[in-house]
């Protein structure tokens, strides 16, 4: 009845024995909580975070539906294992195209271990994290000329610079061929990014948010871009953000996120100038 | 002629026959470039912003004016070195009470020497720097009861933790006695923080121009604050913020310096925090 998720772009896999995230078909997503810490804190932030009276219900659309902690049989094969279940946020899309960004110029915290200290900034310092203040964890895209999905190597997409964000962030919303060095046609940039429901207005009311919440302080979160391509209606593409990975989630006391904050706009700034050299483009005729 | 600033709170300190700024008694600020890459930074930076068209003339005036590179006596007596000559921004003020705060969640960069990055990174991890976004590196504040000034030790300021920089930004705007323990009366945030003119106005509008600027990274960059404490006049505090140390100011390369911009916005709901409490407490009769 579970298996292994069709559209997951990031985080561990569950394949080949390994453990990793289920899927029902009935729109659920099962998380295994690992033996270390993450897994617990992860848990423990979507049963506060549920529960929380002061967040805006039009935030608590940005995030995956919690239906709390169950006992289900592990991806790895070792038997029955507590999972998080949530809302399989790609469940409902045919052909979805997706990426995974995660925000933050660190992935590392206040009073982290050493270790963890130097494997968060090497590879922060290794991608666009730290000159950013997001990197691309990951990303699959529906290719309409070849009808199939086009997926970079994990590699490749951690080893963007600045220019290699920029171009995956617009490969993402073209039709043209995605493999090959054509220069992306953006020709889905104003019904993706674009428009009352696009993509850039739910980041901006995100940011909104951001701008004064000192409930949570995001830690090596990630914003999942989703967008339909089973054609059928113009309108159906249903573009939407949701924040996912919660398992480094601390306290805000009071303070803001400044360090998601500032990823954030860095990373909406990425989408307006799309939006804008896109809208040129057309009024241009070219 | 020239002689040791009497309000400086942060930076190299032209005492003990070191190298340091000086200022001359027509208000402008001397300040030496030093033999390696940061004064020529510096300088080079001042050149670019003062003839940069796109830099909107209501942020022109949170910058120092530059009057260009003059030869002058150096402070520690090796005779006449470069000094960039900036506007005293302390000048006009009889009795100033002074803090600079360097912004930002860290204060390396891209490309530094392994060498610098290890020791920014240190003292980034050790002051709130990581954990705010920002840092107290000095402050001056005149105390209306003892008639003087009162200036706590650097090593104290650097060892602020969320509570140390949050009463110090409390006692930066109170009457009441500064060296003890007592609560701060914040008896002046309306008058310095507050306002039209006030602190906040001023960092908000730096705040919208940087949420989209991409001219410059100002990395390592500090606010400096001042007010008025000479009596005469309740609406003569003329509160003031200046950004100050552009020597590892970058090219912003298309993107916005969501570093500085994210400890902005954080120190910006520290300032607002105060402000609410003190209005609540005035209403409440406290």
């Amino acid at each position: 009845m579970l298996k292994v998720p069709e559209h997951q772009v990031a985080g561990h896999i569950a394949k080949d024995g390994k453990l990793g995230p289920l899927v029902d078909n009935q729109g659920r997503f099962y998380k295994p909580l690992q033996g270390d810490a993450r897994g617990e804190n992860e848990a423990k932030f979507y049963e506060s975070f549920s529960s929380n009276k002061n967040v805006p219900d039009h935030i608590r659309g940005y995030f995956p539906v919690y239906h709390g902690v169950q006992l289900v049989e592990a991806s790895d094969g070792s038997g029955k294992l507590p999972h998080m279940v949530l809302e399989d946020v790609v469940s409902s899309y045919v052909k979805p195209s997706v990426m995974d960004v995660k925000i933050g110029s660190r992935t590392w915290y206040p009073d982290v271990s050493e270790e963890y200290f130097n494997k968060c900034i090497k590879k922060d310092r290794a991608t666009t994290t730290v000159s950013l203040g997001f990197r691309v964890s990951g990303l699959k895209i529906f290719d309409c000329q070849e009808s199939g999905f086009w997926r970079p190597d994990k590699r490749v997409v951690l080893a963007y610079k600045a220019d290699g964000a920029r171009t995956a962030l617009r490969k993402f919303v073209s039709s043209n061929s995605l493999a090959d060095d054509s220069v992306p046609d953006c020709a889905y940039a104003s019904e993706v990014y674009g428009g009352s429901n696009g993509i850039l207005m739910q980041l901006l009311e995100l940011k909104a948010w951001f701008e004064t919440q000192t409930l949570y302080h995001f830690n090596s979160c990630s914003v999942l871009m989703v967008y339909e391509n089973e054609s059928g209606g113009d309108e159906e593409r249903r573009p939407q953000v949701k924040l996912v990975d919660f398992a480094h989630v601390l306290d805000g006391n009071g303070v803001i996120d400044h360090n998601f904050f500032g990823g954030l706009c860095s990373f909406i700034k990425f989408i307006q100038d799309i939006l804008e050299s896109s809208d040129n483009r057309c009024e241009n005729g070219h």
